[in-house]
């Protein structure tokens, strides 16, 4: 069996649909206000409510029968040997996409409602006699890397938006992502050495490209989806020995019919810092300000460990930080006084106006963390403590 | 042998002195604010640099020769078996307690440099003829659990408080916490069964001033802590098995001289909610308030494992809750989502006007978190991501 269970395994989990968040701040969707007062709708008979008021940036989810409701297909088994960096940008790359189209102040999100538990099952393995629906390739019986079918998609996954009624909520659209391997692991027997295919991007974006459309078509024959806006996300899965995620490379809307007209190129890259075996960093100057920020804090303490960023790019421009230090502090009061440090020499050395997190944890956990958004000045700092 | 080593152990690491953070916001201290050009000083030729400037609720730390100064007992091995809880209220306590004294918008921060690993050591033991400083009693022979002479000081914390000179900073005071026992766990054989003493808060208040004020002596005769203020405060160590730390029940300041002329009360009390083994909660407003919010949250999601909270007394009146929430959730919506709905059953259920904070774990970690400081209306909230 060429399809392994493992892969099968990581395409379900990431079948969970999505729903977002409102942080703290600014209410201003009057619309979805009513949380916690139950409404019946008119065609279901069940009460609706949402999570929370959206500040404008994250979505507010909707709740069903007073329940999180959750995708049919929750629940399975992760492989452990996949890279959870692929999980966790596959889907918050993908709520990004999708508020380009569907706006949190005007809509809510549920998990991805549409694509059942055994469809999935089915649109991710290989097409045979057996299984029509298959959107990997037929196996051609080769395994050898270069001329094998290799296996393109990796993960599907579904969020749902819901639009306001007078006394409910009604489906306006979906988002689908597509997970699509830049290589794929495989064995040549069962238990036996794992082999690669490395797929290019022109084949990926093709093979992509022509899922969409398929994918496009079946759903367009769901009653509720026939006049919905539905949006697709092209995403390359990172190695699984990648220290960061992969990115979105290319997404289409469509409005209406079973033809997507014209497709965006999405130009993300994703890199860590500092930079492993010899490798360029995507931003000299980027890597610089990290690197004095790394020299300068491990001077201050005798005790850390680790200093590594994730940084995010779009169309070259460094979009976001994602820093990690490692310590093995124990005491409350160095703990918050290394924040303090970290603090000012994040201000000090770090590239401006992005958004960055940073996480300082020793093993038994996260201590503190520092968080700035776009456009701010000041990290928000805070120390985790106990009674 | 009755000293066990893992006391020993317990009380050196706590030993470890103290020095604290300043968070994000106002810089009120002016004085502290030349943090990272080196200032040689005039008595010992080191350079002096700061952590960062305080916003005047938290110490800035003082660094030596571009270096945190950690405390000479810093590094020892924790007994496993012992309340980590403990650890952390006995250290940020203490520091509550010291900024009544030393404010930090005047002082800063440096762990505790004046009592040495050895003297420590050397406290915490019993007395006996080859340990002449030691500050728990002589073995009287008997190992019944109401007749032996339990061991009362489990851990000694010093912290240093240093004022800005011209050109330097020097010594202004010193903060010294005991950790008293309520329980002395014993054996009466080497890896034999353990036993307990239980101290009754007479006899622990009664030794712990007894104590503190030898300690009081022995530090006057150093020559920079002769004029120095000393601040003492005794904490009642929590049981092994409690879910939340001891708190601080007295608290002296000596200006000069060797004799404590009073000592403060200190009505401290922290509890855990939801109650567990039929206790009764400390105020059961408080209580009821927890129970709602557990309540809303727990059913509208289905996966959430735990609900739990550490609350905080002072003279009967709650001063703050630390809530953990644990899931078993695995996608970034459905955490962001369920944040959101954090918040709003937190400021509809919880008390108002005292600090907060909630964390939400899944078995990878922290997934999120939600804060509120004494006096806001509003939490921050915050979801960990990557790329």
């Amino acid at each position: 069996m060429k399809f392994s269970a493992k892969r099968f395994f990581l395409g379900l989990l990431s079948l969970v649909g999505s729903v977002a968040l409102a942080a703290c701040g600014n209410l201003q969707n009057a619309d979805l206000s009513g949380s916690d007062t139950s409404t019946s709708t008119s065609n279901k008979s069940a009460s609706y409510q949402i999570t929370g008021n959206t500040d404008g940036t994250q979505y507010s989810a909707l709740l069903t029968d007073g329940k999180y409701k959750v995708s049919t297909s929750r629940g399975l088994t992760v492989d452990q040997n996949s890279n959870a960096f692929n999980l966790a940008s596959f889907e918050s790359g993908l709520t990004t996409i999708s508020k380009g189209t569907f706006s949190p102040e005007k809509y809510a999100f549920q998990e991805g409602q549409y694509i059942s538990r055994s469809t999935a099952n089915s649109w991710l393995k290989r097409e045979s006699s057996t299984n029509e629906e298959g959107l990997n390739p037929k196996d051609n019986g080769s395994t050898e890397p270069d001329k094998r079918a290799p296996i393109y998609l990796q993960e599907i996954l579904e969020q749902d938006f819901l639009e306001r009624t007078s006394t409910s909520y009604k489906i306006a659209g979906v988002t689908i992502g597509l997970g699509l391997n830049e290589i794929d692991y495989y064995q040549k027997v069962q238990y036996g050495a794992t082999f690669k295919t490395t797929i290019s991007q022109a084949e990926r974006e093709k093979q992509g490209k022509e899922m969409a459309t398929k994918i496009l078509a079946r759903l367009r024959k769901k009653k509720e989806l026939a006049n919905a806006t539905i949006v697709f996300g092209l995403y390359k899965q990172a190695a699984n020995d990648s220290l960061v995620g992969g990115t979105y490379f290319a997404t289409a809307v469509s409005k209406s019919g079973t033809t997507i007209s014209e497709w965006k190129t999405l130009n993300q890259e994703n890199g860590v810092l500092p930079v492993v075996n010899n490798q360029k960093a995507i931003n000299d100057g980027d890597a610089d300000s990290f690197s004095n920020f790394k020299t300068k804090i491990q001077s201050f303490f005798p005790n850390l460990s680790g200093v590594t960023a994730q940084t995010h790019y779009e169309n070259g421009t460094l979009q976001g930080m994602k820093i990690k230090i490692s310590t093995q502090f124990f005491g409350v009061n160095e703990i918050q006084s290394f924040t303090q440090y970290v603090d000012t020499a994040a201000k000090r050395y770090l590239p401006a106006n992005i958004p960055i997190e940073i996480t300082i944890s020793s093993v038994e956990g996260i201590q503190s963390f520092l968080s700035r958004e776009s456009g701010d000045k000041d990290f928000y700092t805070h120390v985790f403590s106990s009674y």
